[in-house]
């Protein structure tokens, strides 16, 4: 369906079945329906190149997570949910013992719904300096490393190359890329939780563009861990039209006034604060095997 | 038409016209269009209770600036629409020398669409005290208070309250009241701002619902100054519905997922600084006639 | 002592000592101190006219916290803190159930160590709208009020006046004023929080002057609430040259060039969010007595 | 002296003569007054090792602008100083048409006196990825790339080592670091500009240790640019002790109280923001030839 831009592979297998047929089978492509501490959890597998054709995106490993019960303030929520993005981040991590991370914020500061990468590192734990000067007392820290990549326009410089210089200097085991997504359904911003193990591929998330990271280009495993904060109005349009029986196309004066405009929720800044901590805390458990959430809120200082 | 929620007069005359038809005269509304220092400005005239029901407005004057030469960065657009802006208000305010004026500045510093009132006080000049203290140094100024109004829900108290709490002490000679608006059409969202002698009226307003800021309510009359941010996603989907020919409703389940949800442009952040810096000059000028833009950035330090 | 600045009564009564040696008895003062929670606890009790002169402040109750146990991230420090400075601060409110108060939040927002009053309000709920139009749920919640008053300079407003005219339309019980204070010695800034049922009185604070906050001015009991953030450079020259032994004025140059200067923590914004918070706390539980820190991190959202 | 922490050649070299009297000549330096657009210019040449060693800095040019017509708000001050700025650096620079440059803001955003590097940068032009993407449009700019490097407490990353990689990446011809200065006199406090061709030495700079950034450990020529910022209370009691002939150490309790305070403008906020925005429009003149101080603003939207 032409206009609908999604950066979310639970949405891409929808579309396909939409335009498919509920009952088509989905060649090259495994999924399966879990619920961990109360809170829903897809995985959706992309096995072959059928699946990638079909659902636009590499082949790997989709972890979608919905937030329900942190939205509707279920009693230890917080505390279960970055549980469940912690486990899963592990399982896509597959780290060893004391092998160092490089987790890069991805996004614009001065855009609210792009401040999600930013925003995630401020509640997280820089430990690598410590490791290194006082191995006797933080030998039990794994050793990781925080950038904020900032965006091209202010910087003059691609994320991605950033995080090639950095990752050709330090040399982490794996590199963690956080960035606020674009979803296609109004019911999904703010909503869900994605993780996967394909690093992130070019042109998705809320800016215009975003430059190709993945093991290929960095040498290293990268998992991208994101949420949709925003949905393009294009895309709201098209959506919109094509539900109503219209066709596939918006009204032309519509579709040029929607440009550079984006759906998002009203309370975005409260949301941005919440997720990011739940994304932070949820990165720090995976990351560090032996602290628990009390112990990283007081080292958070 | 349902559903459709708009703070512009402009656009409550047009939803009129598309439902009554383009040739229709609109009873009790007078219209003219001028061009100001090169900015389009609309002024509509509502004289009395046919208009105010037609429009579903209050009677007064609503005058329109259309904002495309500063978003098109045309030469010296900023000095030229903050003249546009301190003509008009002065002409809405009818002030004599030397009486007071209290600003206030509506909206929820905590979301980025609201910040609009909040933010262009950053950018006024405070002087009652100045005038006060130093009659001799500064006696040719306007004295001049601002207040920020916060919200209900984070003050407990409503901002109608505060301002005539604060109107009874201070006695101004008038209120002017800035805020961020709803609008119905996105090819208006940040590049129309409207002045009008009516204050504001209950509901309107980027947050759910805003008190009556009246000169029935105050006792002095009230100048509203506001700049559409956002439009309602489900205003946006009903517009939408309707131009399609579809009737007046969107599917239902678009309906529910669009609650809470509003369009605003990708760059609202620096739009909302650029809009209230220029709205808080315009204000400075209408406020201060002894002042130049140039006084105005020297004083302000 | 001249050039010795100090809003806190516990060194008011240290340099009358050292003026009058240490063995003197002070007149018309009580002084008392406590452990509570683990925090020590200074009481001091100016009783009438002979200790008001002594002390150079009004006679009143003034109680210290020390804040060591929370500096020194004791385990249960943030809730013993909290429970000390709600205890306290209901002694001296002495409010009867359900009686209104008004929390107004002095200070400037852009200085770093003057953000302690906007910055606690952050941590406040705000509850009066709440109790007043959802009476059988919310009824049990004391009706509170929160204010940012704003500085002079940039409203064009007394924080005194704005206050007063906001008591003379609420009606409250009790207004409590939170400010950041002077102090006269270093190893007090950011580690003492000093309570009174005094109110404030001119010229404390850390801006050049602040305006009487008192009973005998608004008509109802102020309880005042700050910490010291700051040392005047100028303070800390004369009290080092003073202890010196060198007598009573530090080098001429150098006072000329301390002006406008202040001496306050590297670490000042991240202790001003630590402070803030404890104070909030604090406030919220001695305020609301049917809640716990649990059900006001739940209510903040 | 012991004690003193300085980061300006100037104030060593006054150091210097304070223990070696008036009248000596300073071996291995020459300095030399000039007023530039009405601002205090001083140049002070490092030649030698005996240069080195008198003032413990490396060989090299220091040049140290005096702000007091910035300060004065004398008329045209800011596009004076913006001019010396950019006179002097495009000296130490010396760089050939197009050539690249990597500017680097050093500091910590939470930390307001440490701000100056970070905050520049939100004055300058990044051009790189414009010159390199649209050569005919922009083959007239200098490519320049920004970089915060953030602080290794919350990046783990040492500033060094970040600049390091990008450095081997990018290849720049010259990098220009930007970092908050520690000064030892009151009267120098955001009041004096120190450029050098020298870099950055350990241990400078506002926060407990800024690694070294030189021509040898980047294999290209650094230009330092700071500005101090803060007094050390410790430094200030040592200078204020030795000053009032009382030796060189100020008493036992003082100098443990003072541990971790510094000594700072009340209006450091504001003075940061003035400072930053000088600085960042004296580097885009520096560097971008081609451009007046209008095209700047414009270009920065």
């Amino acid at each position: 369906m032409r206009g609908i831009r999604t950066d979310l592979a639970a949405e891409a297998r929808d579309l396909w079945r939409e335009s498919a047929g509920e009952t088509s089978a989905l060649p090259g492509v495994e999924a399966r329906q879990d619920t961990e501490n109360g809170f829903p959890v897809e995985t959706i597998r992309i096995l072959d190149e059928r699946g990638e054709q079909a659902l636009g995106k590499p082949r790997g490993t989709y972890v979608t997570l919905e937030l329900e019960p942190l939205l509707r303030r279920e009693a230890g929520a917080f505390r279960r949910g970055a549980g469940v993005v912690a486990a899963r981040l592990r399982a896509l991590l597959g780290l060893g013992e004391g092998e160092g991370v490089l987790v890069a914020g991805l996004g614009n500061r001065a855009m609210t719904p792009d401040v999600l990468g930013p925003m995630t590192l401020e509640h997280m734990l820089a430990t690598r300096h410590l490791v290194s000067a006082l191995p006797e007392t933080f030998g039990g820290l794994r050793p990781v490393s925080l950038l904020e990549t900032g965006v091209l326009g202010t910087t003059g410089l691609e994320s991605s190359e950033l995080i090639r210089a950095v990752v050709q200097r330090l040399r982490p085991k794996a590199v963690v890329a956080i960035d606020a997504l674009a979803s296609r359904r109004l019911d999904r911003v703010c909503r869900t939780l994605q993780l996967s193990d394909t690093g992130i591929a070019p042109g998705s998330g809320v800016g215009n563009s975003r430059p190709e990271l993945s093991r290929s280009s960095l040498g290293v495993p990268v998992v991208a861990v994101g949420i949709p904060t925003v949905v393009d109005a294009a895309t709201l349009a098209a959506d919109l039209t094509a539900r109503s029986g219209l066709g596939e196309r918006p009204p032309e004066d519509f579709a040029s006034a929607s440009e550079g405009l984006m759906v998002t929720p009203r309370e975005i800044d409260a949301r941005m604060r919440e997720l990011s901590r739940l994304l932070g805390y949820g990165l720090n458990l995976a990351l560090q095997e032996g602290l628990t959430l009390e112990d990283i809120t007081a080292l958070m200082g």
